[in-house]
């Protein structure tokens, strides 16, 4: 098995790291996307991030990683597996995706059966694109879909298959390598930029870890093991926290507010605005969600709903801080 | 099963939960188109509309949801199902969608047997298309053809099949990713436009109940099934009434004198004018089908027939009801 | 089986009905081309030729309708059927167009066998196809070749089959979407315009006889069945007489005058006038093909076949009517 | 089997006729490309041809109608047959034309065996294309490769086979529905225009015969029987005189002469004008080739080999006739 | 088996001759391409030259004509064969021309073997593709890196083979009909123009000649038995001699002025000048090779290597001469 | 067995060989570019050097070449084999390139087994693509992908399948035949440029070594063998000396400083400039590196990983160049 580069040995990047966890607390955010330079350690950090979340309980030998607290059965055997952080290959096709005929079973027992595909794999847990700006627009569509819906509907080849399909979907992209769609953009929940640091310290930091970790992976993993353990006691208190934690009218409407100053289309804006700035408050441990929390997470929110302004091409969060100083004072 | 968002506890969108109820009433007046931003709760609002009207009646066994009163056997046994709302999942292939060769039969039984597919799935019910704008002309074609003819005819692979396929297509899409031709326009019976509400009120008030349903859905449902109740019995009513309501022949002059103003082609607009303001009346319990019910549906039966006018760019729903007033006064 | 709206309560549309009938008196004429705006009920006009036609008898058994006046056999067993009348459905392939190899017997017999098509259903009747223009250019081109030879000529998969393939084509389009190539136009018989009545008696009229006819179709077509036997034996009479009748050398030397005028090419266009004006001839029960018959084929023979005219953009109807004028006095 | 239109009873296209007489004589002059608008009778013509030839005689059992003069058994059983003239239907797959696997033997007895496609049909006879413009330029190419070395090579499939096919290719074109490629347009032998008759008598005489064969086909051609065989003794006679016929080098000079003013690329011109010329003599009985003889066959031979000329437009036959009167006084 | 038009009766066309036989004595100096209007005789020359070479001894039923000196069998069992020319047909596919799983095998035996393609025929001897500049380049691509190296390498179905496939490749082509790219140009060794002669006697030779090839081709043949004989004698004779052949520095150093003057591109033109000058020199039976045996090749080994010069329009042999001129004085 | 052409007997091209030998020392450097004209030896050298390196130790039967000292079974057994260059042949396709599942066995015995491709045969070796810009996008994205995270992560056909892939890919291309997108450039650890001499002596050398070569390769390399065997040691010790090597502050930051002036993306020129300079002072046995070897592998580092700067058009090397001066004084 792969060890990963440490979540807590990342140099810098807060804003990544942050959406990251955001995420990790409330699923339900949708997915982030993350714009920046190659070499700037996008696929480092979501690898990193799989690594350290709690282990989870599904029903034993389930395909789909089922939750045995759904499960009708109160006797349903069980077992532990680690969040499932499944990689999207360039030149994976289609049918390994949503999942396909079994052609194995169908040969050799004359029988039509389904082969669960990534899908079904990713389920409860994180599916992971490297450039999706290079991902074919109807896979992108697909998993936008099935992401949302949390279901993977499958009706091919004489198959009509629904199965459970909650994940988050990361995926991470140079804007140089072409665009997304507007339309597809909206559906993520966050989206953070990254770059390279411009302190020569720090970008020495950078390479003298990765070399560390190249060199000797294991022992540069047991170094950081303690921090990782902090992230993750972080997120699982973090997890608990929420159900609790309460979102006042007024941080609402100044949500609306925002929005609407910013027109961005539909109210999917502000839904995320809420959600991720509860998780927020919930990682802060803070007692109420509050204006400075909804101030945090509207540049990773918001940032990629903007259309595009033909009077004012200040880059995307500079017009989110103009339109939160206005609309939140 | 999925549980679906109550239909009555929708905010606000009156046009376009009028229109699902028109095409509920009489389902000849062909399908809805749903324009509008993402976000704006266009999915919602038909799958509501789907949970809350009443069982029907079929031929057990029957593969397409056949009715027991068209059936020449007396003795036929039934059972009851809810009305289908078979949804098009993006990336369906054309031989799910109308059928096809059953290849399992077909390996392991040497036998050419038919496959019924979404269209025999959607018999006496709905298909839901969510961005039919991204759909392939060709199914799109395909999908009106039968939902005109009432009829799926397959000719492929072999197989010489026709079984009835009567549904109501309901469209939804987002004008900005891709228009439809004008000749697939013409054929869906009703279009209406959502847009996301300007009043922050009514914003929080959208944010909090789809933050509470998706925290606690079956809670969520139970709160509003009494509401829900009312729309069904207003729609079984409506149904009963239908038959015997006349539209008197100034009615019909009226929507001619309308439709020959606008420019619209063939006769398609005054036979869905006509029917569209039966089934208007009927819900709202008229003896009589009046010019106000024509005038109430006229918009959303004839704002997507206007032909591009290079000398009047006014709104389509502009352009009608200017219509509306020098052609009735 | 389905009903089908009677030929003889179709309101106005006199051209287009004309056309038909001539086309069932005299088939070799070739197909007829029905252009029009959508709604304007070019289908309906079709299907309801079809259910009036006398019933015709073939060998039993025969998947190609086989006349049994052309077979060797004197004991040949015969059965009665309606002349068939083909549709093109939409996505229909071309394996099942011109038929294909047997899969069924393939695989189960490892034998080669031919399954007939759509051509061979259509033998002795009629193959219809809506929106014409929509079809791939060379499944045109094959449909028209096999119309003009009266063989189906199939060289595939190792097939090579030919069989008897007479039947009218009769293709409807609407000429905003898409043109057929001027080579394709010219090969079909005769072609007619419809349009929407303007007058506004005359739309209530087809509004309420179609709203009538949808809700109870038996009932509308017992009350139509007189009149539509009238047509029939029309129709059956003219084919008597069709026999007897010449074509004097001072017609048909006006027709080759009037195709000079119009410089259509080739000489089909006098061809399909001589055999056009005969078929009418026999329809008005007249003793000889006189100018008057000419003059009333000529715009649906000869309409199609004009070229362009950079210096005459007058449609093609005043054009034939202007050349006839010129060429007839 | 079908009954052609006797080739005696074509009204005047003098020039479509002796072109086919001549590739009938000497088969090695290379195909006949026959351009037109539609409606002119040439397909009429070429299956005319077809029906009047004599009769052949080939190898018993044979697929590639191999002449028993050739084969190396002198008991081999022989049986007579006609003429093939093998039609290349649109649609015709590659497979079809060049021959492939047999299936059937493939999936039945496990073993890979050829099954002759129409390139083998054709072998001694004709192979016509109807709209040789349209096929795809790889499969003209082929045929004319095929054409030219008298062998079909197949390496496909796993087959490696060579079968004899030497036959003359027809195609008949219209100008306007796209040009062949220069380059193809070379490797005929000769060509021909035909066009629609400007005089109003053998207009009404042409579509009077085409009015009675398609009325009583076999009467028809009982009535021409005698003319045809006629036109099948000129060819019979020719093909014996070919051999001792003698092409002067005052008139290979002149050949060349007329190439080189007309600039035509190669020397198949003038190996094509020789071949021809001496056809043409041989069908009028000459006892010797001419410069008459090369004068008439030139337009045909020469016509479709000019290179466009910038500065002269006139028509390929004046140009022709221009270089003739230069080069032959 | 077809018999071939004779080498030595081939009129004219020196150049293109010279550099067959080139090729012949020293086959690493890579293909000849040969470039030329049609109906210049180069398919001819091709399949002339094949016919004159002496035959080789192969390792008994080898499927790639292994040279049994090559063989660790010293007792392996051999058999003569002509040297192998083979055809690339227009419509080869990539399988049979590189080999490809056995299907008959795989089918009936289960087995994966490999049938080899037309690169194993090939081996030892020479492929033939007529129109190169039809050839998809992905295809002429692949024959170049086999010619090259000499090894056929296949990666695919599962088979991963690699056999010896060296062979001359001649590819011929009109340049009319679209151009190698020039990094495909490059890679073949020699290049020849050949075009029609302008003398009208030597015209009228050509064209008699091959009247008479055509007639009786036995009997040409026959007559020209004896001139081929003494070229196959020429190039054996010329093998011999060419492993004893040096080249001198001076030699070699006017390789390089001249390459250098004209820019072409690497050393491939260096290598190959030296090997077509010592092949020539072999040929002439001269006892070193010289400056002059470098000056006669030079126009075919570096024609086709020049890059276009905007400042200098002149055809490349000119360009060619001229730098021979200062290069070499 | 092939023989190759010996790594020693390269006349020149030092900068070649010297990125050769240090991705040799160092395979986490990432693959080499080397671009430059046809026949400028680029192939030859990297078969060159797959030749001259030290046989590697395997787990017997692998078909992974996996590495004993990675097994968990201490008493595995092992093989010794060649370090594998694997030649991406012109045409391969994708399943052979990743490994596909087994035809044979899935037809024989009914099972999903897999077949492994080239990435698996290239494991701890070489993988070489001559002319990488003619291949697909897809392609080099997926072979660049496997090369940096040393896994081959196969989801295809119901597979699926993960398997070590750690390899150094070269890459040789020619510029004038299309480019590499600037993504996929920065991926290539080191690029050099390799051109013809222009000195005559030693194009002289080259022709004669090459000739000599070609005309008894055994003879020849044994010539060079004892060269050969020095560079062998060469490797084997700077690999030895590598784990040692530490690179002061100082070096890493005129490394960033370096990057920062140039503007390269992330951080991965920092981290290969690192490494390159590392296992180049290794090859010269250096105690140290120092800022001589960051200036020496500078150019062969940075060199492709510019952006076009419209206002400097200077080669990439010269930036490089000026930059250095700059950054390093």
């Amino acid at each position: 098995m792969r060890v990963n580069f440490p979540f807590s040995a990342i140099v810098g990047q807060e804003a990544m790291k942050r959406a990251l966890l955001i995420s990790a607390v409330d699923p339900t955010i949708g997915g982030v996307l993350v714009f920046g330079d190659r070499g700037t350690g996008k696929s480092t950090a979501v690898r990193a991030l799989a690594q350290l979340l709690p282990r989870m309980k599904v029903v034993a030998g389930s395909a789909y990683n089922i939750d045995p607290a759904k499960s009708d059965d109160p006797d349903v055997k069980t077992r532990q597996m680690p969040v499932p952080v499944v990689d999207l290959p360039l030149g994976a096709t289609e049918d390994r995706v949503v999942g396909a005929l079994d052609i194995e079973k169908a040969l050799t027992q004359g029988e039509r059966a389904f082969q669960p595909g990534l899908l079904a794999q990713a389920n409860r847990g994180f599916l992971y694109i490297d450039e999706i700006n290079l991902l074919e627009d109807h896979l992108v569509d697909l998993l936008l879909d099935v992401a949302a819906s949390g279901e993977n509907v499958v009706e091919r080849e004489g198959l009509s298959i629904r199965h459970p399909a909650r994940f988050v979907l990361i995926g991470s992209g140079n804007p140089e390598e072409g665009e997304l769609r507007p339309q597809l953009l909206d559906r993520f929940g966050l989206s953070v930029d990254v770059s390279t640091p411009e302190d020569v310290k720090q970008r020495i930091e950078v390479v003298r870890r990765r070399d560390a970790f190249d060199r000797d992976p294991e022992a540069f993993v047991a170094k950081w093991k303690r921090k990782d353990g902090a992230v993750r006691r972080e997120i699982v208190g973090a997890r608990e926290r929420l159900e609790g934690l309460e979102v006042p009218d007024a941080v609402l409407g100044q949500a609306a507010e925002l929005c609407m100053a910013l027109g961005t289309d539909g109210l999917r804006g502000e839904l995320t605005l809420m959600r991720a700035a509860r998780a927020f408050a919930a990682l802060e441990g803070d007692a109420e969600v509050t204006g400075d929390a909804l101030r945090f997470v509207a540049p990773m929110v918001l940032g990629h709903r903007l259309r595009r302004n033909p009077l004012d091409d200040s880059r995307a969060s500079v017009r989110v801080e103009r339109a939160i100083e206005e609309a939140m004072g």
